[in-house]
C-alpha cells in the first residue's frame, strides 16, 4: 500500500463506496460488460473475482450465468482467468492472453472475436456489437469534480464509460498517485459523417485531457482496492533475440546511411516480449539519438531506453512491466511522467496517426511463408495463441513494417518459415522486412518470387532450408500460375505432419 | 477529334513538340519509367507504342532492352499490351489487367509487384524502389504558365512528375477540354516526420489545385495525340448481379432502419464491373437520397446515379467508362464537372480519409473461405488475375467492408466459397459483409465459428453447401484448435482437385 490518502475526493460519489460482492450483483447474466485493462495493467481486480464467485454459486445452484466480456486487450488472472475458470464468459473481445481462457477457446467452449485494437472503440459506437450494459473500470483516483484519474492503462475506458448504462469503478490505491497528469484522453472522436482530422502531428503532442469523464448518475458502485497489476517477471533475451536485434539495428543503420531514415529514426512501435526487449536494449548501445516511440505498450526495454537518454519520449496506451521495472517506474514516476503519454487505444493505434507519424513497426509472429505472408495468431492454422492485437493497425500503416521471430520453435520441431502460412494475419504487402536469428530479408519492392528467394536464403533455419528450396523449385515447375508458385495439395503438409507426428521434420 | 484549338499554350514549351519515336528514344534499357494511366483512362497512347517498336527492333538486332514500368493502375493495350508483347517489361507495379502482361507474369517471364494503390506514391518517395528515370504522362493541355491540365485519370502523375529526372508529355486532343477544373491535386503530402493532417472532411472538399506542376527544365519532349481511352463495352448485369445488388440494398435499408447508417448512407466506394454496376443501378431505384461517393473510379453506374439526382457528387481518381457512357460524359462535361472531383490516388485511397469519411466499401473477390478470409488476386493460390488494387485501402478502413461475388464460377466448376482461401488478401477482420446471389452474411461481431455457420448457410451455392458443411463438421472434431477449425491436409484439396480435374466437384 503506497498511499493511504483518500483517493476519492468527490463527496457526491463517496456514498457509492461498497464492497466487490455488492458491486458485482449489478451485473446480470447474458449482459455485456466492458472492463478496463490492457496487457495486464489497469484491469479491475476485485469485482471480476466477485462476479466469478457469484457465477460459480449460480452454476452450483443449476442456474446458467455467463456474460459477454469486452476489454482493452489482455488483462490478468483475476479477470479473464477467474471468469473463464467459472465458465462465465460466453463471448470475448478483442484480445486474450490468459491461459485458461485460451484453453476454453481452443476447446470450442468460448466464442472469441479477435479484432484490430484500433477498431474496438469505433465499432462499439457503430452499434452492431450490441449495447454495453456495464462498465467496470479501474482508476487511480476520483477528483473533487467527479472526473477520473486513469490507471496504468487507458485502453477503451473512455468508450466504456461513455457507452455503458451502468458504471462500476475500482479505485486502486496500489497505483501511483503520480500517474496523474500522464494521460491524454482525446474527446474529439465521432461517428461519420462527423469525423474530423485528429490533430496529433508528433508523438509528444497532447491533444486531450488528463482525466476521464463519467456521468455520475451512471455510477452505481465504487470499490476500493489495493492490488498490483499482473507484472510478469522479465525474461532475459536469449542468443537468438540478440542476433535478431543485431540484424535489425544494422538495417536501421544502413537505412540512415542511405538517407532513407532520419538519424533519430522514426517513432518506434514495438510488440511485447523477449525479442522486442532485445531490440530496445540493443538501441541503448546503438548510434541513434533523440528517438521517440509511438506504440501500444511501454515495457522494460523502453524504460532502459528512456534512462539512457536516447529515447526522448514514449507514447502508448498501457504499461507492461516486470515487477522490478514497475518498482523502478513507481520510485521515480514524477520524472518519467514528463517523458510518457498514455492515450486511448483508439488513438495509440489509429491508422491515420501511424501513417502520418511513419512508425517503424516491429512485431512478432508465429510463422511466415516463403512469400512473406505472416500468421500472428493461429498455431497450425486453427489454435489461437493470443490475437492480432494492434499488429494490423501498425503493419499496414507503418513506414517500415518489420516482423521478427526465431527461425524455429519447439526445439526445432516447428519451422517459422513454411511453404504456405496456415492462417494469414498480415498479407505480403504489409510485411516489408522479415528477421530471424539467421538473417534479415528486406522485401521492399520485390515481387513474390524475388521475396521467396531472399526469405529462404536469409531467414529459414538451415535444417529446413533444403526442404523449402525443394518445395519452391517444384512449385516453379508445377504451379497453376507463376506469380506466387504453390502446390495446394502439399502447401499445408508441414502443418499436417506436425499435427500427426509432433514435428514438421520429415 | 473534338477540339482543334491549340492545347499547348506555353510558348516556352512549344519547342519541345516532337514525334513519339523521338520521345521514346529518351528512354533507355534498364531504366524505370513512370507512366500515367488508371483503369484504362489517361494513359499515354503514342510513346509506349513507339517504345515497344524500338524494343522490338533492338531485340531483332540481338540487343537486350527492357524497362521497369510504374503506373497508376491498369492502362491499355497501347501501353501494357504493346510493351509486354515486345518482351519489354522487366518489372511492373502496382496493378495490371492487361491479358498479355498477365500471361507473361503467370508464365514467370515478368516480375510483378502488386501493391496497395494508396502506397505507391509514398513508397516512391521513400526511395527503396529506386530512382524514377522518366515520366510519360498524358495531359489534356498545357497552360500558358506551364502548368498541366490533367487528363481522364490522375493516378500517380503528380509523383511521377515530381520524382522523374526526365519528363515526356502526351497532349491528347481527344480528351475533353471541359475536364479543366475538375481535378484537385493536393500538394501537401510529405515524408515523415513532416506529415500533417490531410484537410479533407467531406467527399466534396477541394483541398488542392486544378493543375499539375512540372519543372519545365525536365520536359524533354511533348507529343500530340488524338486517341480515345480504352473504354470497354458495358456488360449488362446478369441475374446473379441483380440478386447480389438486391441483397445489399436490403442490407443498407435495414441498417438505416436500425439507425446504424444515415438516410443518405455514407460515401460509397465501389469496385469496377458487372456487379458493382448492378448495385449502383439498384440504388437508382432505391430509397436513399443525397448520396456521395468517395471511390477510385467513376464507372457507368455512377453516371446513372448522378443523373438520377440521388448521388450528389462523386470523388475518384479516374474514369472507367463504356464508349457510350464516355460519349454521354463528354457531351455534357460542363455539367458533370460540377459534381465530380478527380484526385491523386494517394488521396482517393488514403486510409486516413477512408476511415474519417466512413466509406461503405464494396469490392469483388475470387474466393472467400468459410471464415471470410478473402482472396482477390490469385486463382488457385498462384495465378494472378489483376491485383489487390485499392481493395485493401478501402476494406481495412471502411465503415462497412463488403465483398460480393457470384457463388460459383466457370459454369459451376469453381465454388467461390472454399474450406480455406488459397491466398489471402483480406483477413477476416476486414471482411464484414459477404454477399452472393444466394444471400448476404452479416459477419460483424461474430467469432470465426459463428461466421462459418452464416457463410455456409447464406452464401455458398447449394451444390457445394453439403461438402462445405461436411468439411466444417469434421474440422470441428479433428482440428488442432477450435478457434478457426481446419484440417490442413485437406483444406486446399478443392483447389488441387480443380487443377487436376478441371472442377472442384468431387
Amino acid at each position: 500500500m503506497r498511499n493511504t490518502g483518500n483517493r476519492i475526493q468527490c463527496d457526491a460519489l463517496r456514498s457509492k463506496i461498497t464492497d466487490a460482492d455488492t458491486a458485482a450483483a449489478f451485473i446480470t447474466s447474458g449482459s455485456t460488460v466492458g472492463l478496463s485493462g490492457f496487457t495486464g495493467s489497469g484491469y479491475p481486480k476485485a469485482v471480476p473475482l466477485a462476479l466469478a464467485a457469484r457465477i460459480d454459486a449460480e452454476h452450483v445452484a443449476g442456474n446458467p450465468f455467463r456474460v459477454r466480456v469486452w476489454t482493452g486487450a489482455s488483462t490478468g488472472p483475476e479477470l479473464d482467468g477467474a471468469l473463464a475458470k467459472a465458465d462465465g464468459i460466453e463471448f470475448r473481445l478483442p484480445y486474450n492472453s490468459d491461459p485458461i481462457a485460451r484453453e476454453k477457446i481452443n476447446r470450442g467452449e468460448m466464442e472469441y472475436f479477435d479484432m484490430h485494437l484500433s477498431q474496438v472503440a469505433p465499432m462499439a459506437w457503430q452499434g452492431f456489437l450490441g449495447p454495453l450494459d456495464t462498465a467496470v473500470v479501474e482508476v487511480s483516483g476520483i477528483r473533487a469534480d467527479g472526473s477520473l484519474i486513469p490507471s496504468s492503462s487507458v485502453g477503451n475506458n473512455k468508450t466504456w464509460l461513455d457507452r455503458a448504462s451502468k458504471v462500476i469503478l475500482e479505485v486502486n490505491r496500489w497505483q501511483n498517485p503520480a500517474l496523474e497528469g500522464m494521460h491524454d484522453i482525446y474527446y474529439g472522436t465521432a461517428l461519420p459523417p462527423h469525423r474530423v482530422p485528429i490533430p496529433l502531428i508528433r508523438p509528444d503532442d497532447r491533444i486531450g485531457e488528463a482525466y476521464l469523464r463519467c456521468d455520475p448518475a451512471k455510477i452505481l458502485a465504487i470499490v476500493e482496492t489495493d492490488a498490483p497489476d499482473r507484472n510478469l517477471p522479465f525474461a532475459a533475451p536469449d542468443a537468438a533475440a540478440h542476433q535478431i536485434a543485431g540484424h535489425l539495428i544494422e538495417f536501421f543503420r544502413h537505412e540512415v546511411a542511405k538517407g532513407r531514415l532520419p538519424a533519430s529514426l522514426l517513432p518506434l512501435q514495438s510488440g511485447v516480449g523477449n525479442i522486442a526487449n532485445a531490440v530496445l536494449s540493443g538501441l541503448v548501445g546503438g548510434p541513434f539519438e533523440d528517438m521517440t516511440s509511438y506504440t501500444e505498450v511501454i515495457q522494460d526495454g523502453m524504460l532502459d531506453l528512456l534512462d539512457s537518454g536516447k529515447l526522448r519520449m514514449a507514447s502508448a496506451t498501457a504499461f507492461s512491466l516486470s515487477p522490478q521495472a514497475a518498482a523502478r517506474l513507481n520510485a521515480d514516476m514524477g520524472r518519467y511522467r514528463e517523458k510518457m503519454i498514455l492515450r486511448p487505444q483508439e488513438i495509440s493505434n489509429h491508422p491515420e496517426l501511424i501513417r502520418r507519424l511513419g512508425c517503424l513497426a516491429m512485431n512478432g509472429l508465429i510463422e511466415a511463408d516463403i512469400y512473406g505472408n505472416v500468421n500472428s495468431t493461429h498455431i497450425m492454422g486453427s489454435r489461437i495463441q493470443n490475437g492480432i492485437g494492434g499488429s494490423g493497425d501498425f503493419a499496414r500503416n507503418a513506414y517500415v513494417s518489420i516482423f521478427m521471430t526465431p527461425s524455429t520453435a519447439k526445439g526445432g520441431k516447428i519451422s517459422a518459415i513454411v511453404p504456405q502460412a496456415s492462417h494469414v494475419d498480415h498479407i505480403t504487402q504489409d510485411v516489408q522486412v522479415l528477421v530471424t536469428e539467421q538473417g534479415l530479408a528486406d522485401l521492399r519492392g520485390l515481387s513474390p518470387k524475388q521475396r521467396a528467394a531472399v526469405i529462404i536464403a536469409n531467414c529459414a533455419h538451415p535444417d529446413y532450408r533444403p526442404a523449402l528450396a525443394d518445395y519452391y523449385r517444384r512449385a516453379l515447375i508445377g504451379s497453376y500460375g507463376q506469380q506466387s508458385p504453390s502446390l495446394p495439395g502439399e502447401a499445408l503438409s508441414w502443418h499436417q505432419r506436425f499435427i500427426d507426428t509432433g514435428t514438421m521434420r520429415r
